[in-house]
């Protein structure tokens, strides 16, 4: 389970979080790399300021931003920016310590009852356990729990949804504004062809848009909607787990009922034999 | 809930209409800012008139709405301004009114009989929820009211995504037309080449036809599409809160039964301890 | 209900038919003034004759046909023409008429029993409806009834199905075909490039057949398939709603239970108070 | 049902097959006439020998065939061509005349008992009826014969299907490798811009691979996989009904009621009252 | 069942792996195949070496590279090799030597207990079985063994979806950056158009990386994705077969019962009478 990640200690937007904060280095390579190829693809050989267009850009990122506030609503909009937000960093909650945590809860539970789980909260960490921690020292029961849970996976796996699509949408607005960044320049450098040593130079300009639009789609959009979706079912995964881990503890069974129901989730290579630590 | 929406009381064409209503600024924003961008452009260099192109417009727009009538029933076309007025005014109406409003007219059921209802009809805003109200007053069963509302908000979905479908058809055919306006121009051109001058004329002209079709596409008809879907989804989920609220009056629930029923539809931090105010 | 539709009583081409068959001006509307729109648009300069090439029209017609004859069956193929007339003319049965009838019928039944029914055979103008009288009349029980009638509902929404895809089917057909001519035109163009003045006419004649295959797709073929979609969808909710009330019938349930059971398909705004006319 | 169809008696590769064998003449009509547009076509201007080059046919041909190779497994790859027969010649089987056989043979079941049926297995004329008269023969029950029949069924339309899709991939495949084609003649010609006269030539000769590969994809693999998926839903509801009237006399039902639960798959106008004939 | 396949015994790169390894010849064929009509096709004319190009090699295989990374976990990307290895080379097992092991185990546990079956795990030959295997001699219960060896069975498939989700990606990522890099050399060359004698050469250069995007993405990954999803598909059935067959020898029924419910999986013709060889 353990990605190749870097630990990012210094990075510490969230006071109560307690887990560490890692960066998606897969996303970060990527992002570099691709912008290196360009570039340096560009570099071979002379002339390469006519890639540096603002005019170019303007047409091709307003036009796309246009759009998708036209598509989502304002709040989707600003949520974008917190989406994305997961692509590059994520708390590194590995399955096992989420396991481990529960175990430790369910016995707590058992040995000292529901309210000495409240000391816990501080350390839990998640805001999803600590959700699920204060339902069971609230008193409240399995189905309770279980549909309140489940409804708040539900929301965060909406809210992702929608930010996949919204992201792929601007993976496809980009080059559909490409090119008519590209029909403005074509249509305008037609019309005065009287001079033609400005034919080239006015269609490698008309082109610039394109180039614009198909290169952010290509390695910015639509990858990161990929990305989106691959966090989002294991933040999703790791919440389901809570909720089983938490439902067998309110129903009182033993710590290692409570890591065997967690691990159902898991592929028996990565199961390990927990035992509480408290 | 708060969506960024300004107020605009002064524009009132539903007479019993007491909620507020809202422009998307989000559309108008996106509509305006995506429309800025393109004139920017144009402007950039001169010569900008040949962007206005009235036999241009002609077979872009007429070979689109074309298209749309065949492919539509006229009942449908007809619908489509109606529909589409969603995606810019909407009725500000937010999950906590609505259950603010169910729970104090479970209150008064509680208190003064079904009857008493009657009054909370002007006031209550909402056709769909003076529907309900009115079937409560009757005496109606809840199997009854739950068939029947669920009925009605599955037609309001259809006809949604009924818009949806003609908006996205649209946003097909405005670039397939502009192809087809394009080519025609091309063989015009291509005929008389004898004038090699005319040549970047010509192809200017033949190329606006592209230009518009996929400018209207992915500036209007794709976006509003989307932004349709997003409005169904939200006057859905409020519609089948209300059905909801009002089974749960119906079968002589408390009004906290009410809200707590009708908060379900709600993710935690949404949800507020409304009580009645009558 | 009320489509926009004009009588056409003279176009009567079914004996036993009673009921009104009425032309969907919609299409014809659409078709006249999308072939307008070309027509005006090729007048705007000289040389239109260019857009008449017999040729042209023989690689992309044939060649889409040819397409069309191997995917389907010849007699799938023979059946499309009636099945593309749905989407010019339709018979004018709103739903409230055949709620009447139904209403009809259940009076007599109840007053003079089942074999009363044989003399409206001749009025009730619609085969599905004549179909269920006589499954009425010869006394077959409920569930042969549901059985039987739902089956047609099924091959008759199959059968529209088949024609959908057949129209779309051609409607990707024909534009492929017509690049197919314009790949045959430029490769005959460009191997006698010795006389320049001949480029542009031989490039002209090439593009005809591309021409062709997008204004059929566009103009016809795809709408025409989304057209068929939409009257296939109301003629089942109209025979659906004639099974519900057959079975209500043969079941012995009065006038207005029948007309209750039919008006479940319909939104409330839809229905009407209609009582049996004997 | 009875297809416009063209008896080929003639033409019997299986020797226990009695049953007719009828051309799809859709299929040839379709082929021969789109093939004879391209002739005609390509006859209409001279130099219509450069449409016949054997490079531009490896390249289109033999990239494809490689992809599929590549794409499917050895054993389905040797496949395509027996179910690609199936586009062309066909079993002659009417719904009427495997009703009639099935009747026959409930007759004979009543009368003689199942080991009669015995004499029948080399009269029967098709492999899935042999196999489910087997069944009866040796005495298998309902349940076993429904499970055996329906996996058959099954694993026919699961083969059908991998047909399909293979046809569909190398629809898609061949203007794929047509464009690359291109792009090879492309770059070649552009090397060597010395000779002005050679670009029309070069040009012509790039672009042949992409028309090689529309053409096939557009009249062969993309309509012949539409083919094939329409004999396969027929074969299969004739296999459907075999297995539903088995079932039926295996039970000991009458005739009659083989008939009619095997007519329960056709349409009303479909039906005819078949007596057994022994 | 026996795919045209070639033994290849002296690479086994598994050690306790017993199972002959095969080549999957169809890929080898297709690829070799493939690559020879491509090179070949350079070949008919002088100046090949313009189509190996490092840069263009770089750019359109490294901006592919670098989208794969953004999208997809680091810990999916370094997967990559070993699931397309799935492609080139896979276990040669045949459902009927999987059944004949299985029957042998269940003649084995009949007559000499489970725990006899330990002996057996060094030449079971698959982890897959080996597992299943362990759990009947660790005495597990029927319904622990099929949720746990289902849960494998899924955890399976969904990496070989994520393999084949990637190769599909980089198989649309492919030519996506074969025209990036067909956009920055065509900007390039167009800006300095003022030796017309370069333009050619320019153009020739700019195309090259289309061509590479185009031939690997038709060639190499799509496919590849192909063929990981058929061997996905055999893998996943033989894998369903041996867990049915577990269960059943966990019920304690006889080899007899544990082949036909094994042979449930098989179409009729790919059965055999398999007697316990022991």
């Amino acid at each position: 389970m353990a990605d190749t990640t870097r630990h990012c200690l210094f990075f510490n937007w969230e006071k109560r979080n307690i887990g560490r904060i890692d960066v998606d280095i897969a996303t970060v390579i990527g992002l570099l790399f691709g912008l290196g190829c360009i570039i340096w693809s560009i570099m071979q050989s002379e002339g390469g300021q006519v890639f540096i267009n603002i005019p170019a850009m303007f047409i091709t990122i307003g036009g796309m931003t246009a759009s998708t506030f036209i598509h989502f609503s304002i709040k989707q909009v600003m949520s974008l920016l917190s989406v994305m937000k997961k692509t590059f960093v994520y708390k590194a909650q590995s399955e096992q310590t989420v396991i481990q945590k529960m175990v430790n809860y369910t016995a707590i539970n058992r040995r000292d009852g529901a309210l000495a789980l409240e000391k816990q909260l501080q350390t839990a960490g998640d805001s999803f356990l600590i959700m699920a921690l204060r339902m069971v020292i609230d008193g409240q029961k399995e189905d309770a729990i279980d549909d309140q849970l489940g409804l708040e996976i539900h929301y965060l796996q909406e809210r992702h949804a929608e930010g996949k699509k919204m992201l792929e949408f601007m993976g496809n607005a980009a080059p559909a504004w490409g090119m008519i960044g590209t029909l403005i320049g074509l249509i305008q450098m037609l019309q005065s062809l009287d001079d033609p040593s400005n034919i080239g130079v006015g269609m490698a300009t008309a082109l610039i848009t394109t180039f614009y639009g198909s290169f952010m789609a290509n390695l910015i959009f639509l990858p990161l909607a990929g990305k989106l979706a691959i966090r989002s079912k294991k933040e999703a995964l790791i919440r389901q787990m809570i909720t089983e881990g938490t439902i067998s503890l309110v129903k009182g069974e033993s710590p290692t009922a409570v890591r065997e129901r967690m691990q159902t989730f898991l592929s028996v290579s990565n199961r390990e034999e927990l035992k509480p630590k408290i």
